[in-house]
């Protein structure tokens, strides 16, 4: 055991003894954040009930949204209202029931997916749990395909998608993704509007979770996918998701569904016979509360501020205790909620067994891989937005030193 | 043409020229109704976010509802807060979320519906229209089976789900049934309990939508279908929904999903999936605004004190107009939204044919059928909770003299 490793396992021993109990597992806005938006909950007398143009959003109507909630949507996603659907407190929802409709109903013309032999999506990995936690409980095929810096490896994905009639969709969060931080480039976005697909019902699930979740002063932009598919010649293609849960409040947010105009009908159709409308009071003080795009932009510095020192505290403490070391390697993200950490092969489990020991709760190892399973084990997912600065230094350090620990042990076991 | 024909020919005409424009489509609130709830708003900032057990409640989680929510769900439901799940704005929704969970996922160990060779559903006719479009738009054969003053014809629903094995749901509206008004005896609701079913995983969709929604100073009480199927030994048999739409705001009320624990259970897993939590700031508004079953109920009188005038206003045209007509006659609902109005064989579709060039628009005749047909052409679903008393006078009288003109051209046809 060198010095160095002996030192460092008396310092794990030493934190375990400090009983943490931190919880690293989830990308939950802190209260502070949330705080942010104090307004949306004392203006909502205010806000009353009657929208710009009259209409008593207490009553049932208006399927697709309360008009200027669209309007809203429409100037923070770049589209016209007309594409943009806002519907309830989830963005998940919308993902989970669009593929529950296609499933069950088909897309446009398309059959119900349902009636096919088999239907697969392409996951780009390590990618985000809950997307694969859908695909897995309504019986959907996953083929992980690698995720890189500018997004999926788009060779692999053009090979697959144009050769597999099955291949019905594929996860893709474009900015600051889900646990990588990658950015998809112009060349990569344009590449997944224009590949032909085998499949004429082929979807992008397009989850754009962190549009306005910038880390750094650099505002990057999430490409213009619908526009994308349109040039292609591919209209419909693109379903694209976002919501202000990590804009407003995370269990009370907007969440909104966007698409070409023959995608909103048919969510229309389908969603018209499940519920007789959104919580349109919702929508109303959302937008007295959000108002434009400017006040959003606001809002996320405010975030920013609150968020930055602690990716910052995070990474410093990584690099204080793993910088050195070799096939070690995490990402620092220019956006978004999570870290990941690569270990060399074989060691993320064991890591996050040992950090739980010490009492730092992370997501299970394998968790951003379809079926939960990392086939080189070596992936940690690391949520640093809900715990303090400070517990985020410790919790840095268990993650650390339960990683060193880790590889001394191999280092032991072959010896 | 009789003098009594011409005069109210005459009189339709004259209707017909003041150019009214009534919607009796659909079982809404007035505004007066919801004025009631206007506490809900103007409170919401006191109502703050932090849970009676310090949840908080603007953040992700809690997946079966707010704890405080799922008890007062089970007090007004007269059932155990775990078998009460507190979700979304519309029970509407849940309903048929629950049979795309089924059709998708299976209800417990089943297996996923959809591979069935076919999924069929009794329907009790008639019945309420959006039911029927959730079993059409995702493929579920309906088997109309008649509606009687109790309940549905119990001798011809036990025959059927005992000999087929496609049948895995049935549609019920225990109280103040949409759209007759019916009430299910307590022996109807002992039959459905026990009956044999030849599809193990067979289920009531019991929609008591109309629980607290008395039109008479009796307030009959819901049957406790949960307890009779323990009772009867099939204890996961019933799926319990209901709202607070048309008690608070009908577009931002509560949806309660109720049933057995181990259906509880399954609605766990297949929610979990789909979202990380209700809106559970809505849920604390309600909870604090709405408080227990007591003050509901006298919510309820005031809802009661706006409806009762128009039901009667509405009882009182018709019975001047259509009292003394051979083979027309309609329903006295203790409660619930709509009155079902039955013509002679062959005469609905024209009564809502002329009605709407009257100015008045009803539910399109034969909606409360699947499929949209009513075999006999006889019955009109009248809605008269949205407009004003007079306008409700006036629309009863365009219906009757609708319906007394369409009955003068048959007299003429046969001539």
């Amino acid at each position: 055991m060198s010095d160095k490793t002996r030192t460092m396992t008396t310092t794990y021993e030493a934190l375990k003894a400090r009983r943490l109990a931190i919880d690293m597992t989830r990308g939950k806005p802190a209260a502070d954040q949330l705080d942010l938006s104090q307004a949306l909950i004392d203006d909502a007398a205010a806000a009353g009930y009657l929208s710009r143009d009259g209409i008593d959003c207490r009553n049932y109507g208006h399927g697709l949204g309360l008009p200027e909630a669209r309007e809203l949507g429409g100037q923070l996603l770049g589209l016209d209202p007309s594409q943009v659907v806002v519907a309830g407190n989830s963005s998940l929802e919308l993902m989970h029931d669009a593929i529950a409709f296609a499933m069950l109903r088909g897309i446009n013309s398309g059959e119900p997916w349902r009636l096919a032999d088999e239907v697969a999506f392409l996951c780009p990995v390590p990618g985000y749990d809950r997307h694969f936690a859908i695909c897995e409980a309504l019986g959907i095929r996953m083929i992980a395909v690698p995720m890189n810096d500018d997004g999926p490896d788009m060779a692999r994905v053009e090979a697959l998608v144009a050769a597999d009639p099955a291949i019905k969709g594929m996860w893709c969060v474009p900015l600051y993704s889900n646990p990588t931080g990658a950015i998809y480039s112009p060349e990569v976005v344009r590449r997944l509007a224009r590949m032909p697909a085998a499949a004429s019902d082929f979807r992008l699930f397009w989850d754009d979770a962190y549009r306005f979740h910038h880390l750094t002063e650099e505002r990057y932009a999430s490409p213009d996918i619908i526009g994308e598919c349109v040039r292609a010649g591919h209209p419909d293609r693109a379903l694209m998701f976002a919501s202000t849960s990590k804009v407003t409040l995370a269990g009370a947010g907007l969440a909104l569904f966007a698409s070409s105009p023959r995608n909103v009908d048919w969510w229309q159709r389908c969603v018209s016979v499940r519920t007789i409308g959104p919580d349109k009071m919702n929508q109303l003080r959302h937008v007295r509360y959000l108002r434009d795009r400017a006040t959003l932009a606001g809002l996320m510095d405010r975030h920013r501020a609150i968020l930055q020192p602690k990716f910052a505290a995070l990474e410093a403490s990584l690099q204080a205790l793993l910088g050195e070391v070799a096939d070690v390697s995490w990402t620092k993200p220019k956006g978004g909620y999570f870290v990941s950490l690569f270990t060399p092969d074989g060691y993320a489990k064991r890591t996050v067994e040992l950090a739980a020991q010490a009492g730092v709760v992370l997501t299970p190892a394998g968790a951003a891989f379809p079926y939960g399973d990392d086939p080189r084990d070596r992936h940690l997912r690391i949520a640093p937005s809900c715990p303090s600065p400070a517990q985020i230094e410790q919790a840095a350090q268990v993650i650390g030193l339960s990683l060193l620990r880790a590889l001394d042990e191999g280092v032991r076991r072959r010896a």
